[in-house]
């Protein structure tokens, strides 16, 4: 059976994790939000954008991230974005399960990524996941209304924030929804590069 | 001249920092945002609790952030709670600015605090809090709205957010109504106990 199911995103300190319209997407606070990654060498090898890159603990993270990963999960949203904007040889290198109402075949990309589309709910879909993932463990991988029903529902073992130092003032909140009467956190561990802060909890059930 | 601007608060990791109404101030919600400070050695001392109380990392923040500030400022809605509810040695013990409409004598209380009501705005209680610092730092001392006014208006040089393992879902955001574009931030610090993460910025102007 799998491992833990986690999610693992980057926020900004006012609570969000994406700008209001995906237009904005590669905008200016976006790269702010997520420029702790671009530089990392785990990042540039993954997307295959060069030799070189930036080592050190924010690098061990992301590639512990990638490495922990047996299968992501992932809402239509999400996957509609990425379609458009992921490389051919898409960056996660194991099976996608995709939440939609969407009938479609398996989607088969170079490097190891296949996307399934599960059109029987977030359960279904993380059942799947587990059986899938082997011995290593489900990210949740969004966007931020997969990860909150997720959430809502106690699917989530533990999750990874990496806190970014910036302020967005609108946007995509992570947690809005949340149903703080049934989720409490434990604080696991929190460490901080010169450029973000990585923030660990796991959820309990109250 | 005084030292720092700077303002410390509790804030839940979705970004709250009290309940909507201050009927629920001492709730649970409330209870589990300031759940690190209550049995600190310091905080016991300072109240006068009694003797002892646990000591280590956050025991000392909460004491080196006292004994930084040479003065604190607060609008009116936090005086009129706390009026209610500190006891007669209000927990300051220094001057503290009051930025209010209403006009009313200087307040001295037992034990070196002494509320001082300030007519003319924002800017005016700055500027005479920290002639009255000395060489101490200025804290703002709440509540949201009026940290918000003096992060907005470029009149803090950083702050410390106690990030507490809690989730609001509802409530009074810090950040509320930031103006994104004008303030920037540059991560300083993060540590950790087990029931918090320290978190310190200084705030740059875009």
């Amino acid at each position: 059976m799998a491992g833990k199911v986690f999610f693992g995103v980057s926020m900004s300190l006012d609570g969000f994790i994406a700008p209001k319209s995906s237009e904005e997407l590669m905008g200016k606070q976006w790269m702010e939000l997520q420029g702790w990654v671009f530089p990392l060498r785990f990042f540039r090898e993954n997307l295959k954008l060069g030799k070189g890159g930036e080592e050190g603990r924010d690098n061990d993270i992301a590639r512990e991230t990638f490495e922990r990963t047996g299968v992501s999960v992932m809402g239509k949203r999400m996957f509609d974005a990425g379609e458009r904007m992921w490389p051919e040889e898409a960056p996660f290198h194991t099976p996608v399960f995709v939440v939609t109402h969407e009938k479609r075949d398996p989607w088969e990309r170079p490097g190891g990524t296949t996307f399934h589309f599960i059109n029987d709910g977030i359960e279904a879909a993380l059942d799947q996941a587990r059986m899938a993932a082997g011995d290593r463990d489900v990210r949740i991988a969004g966007g931020g209304s997969t990860i909150l029903e997720y959430l809502n529902a106690g699917l989530i073992d533990e999750f990874t924030i990496a806190l970014s130092p910036v302020l967005f003032g609108a946007g995509v909140r992570l947690f809005e929804g949340i149903d703080a009467s049934r989720v409490a956190l434990e604080q696991i561990n929190a460490e901080h590069s010169p450029k973000v802060t990585h923030l660990t909890y796991a959820v309990r059930q109250r």
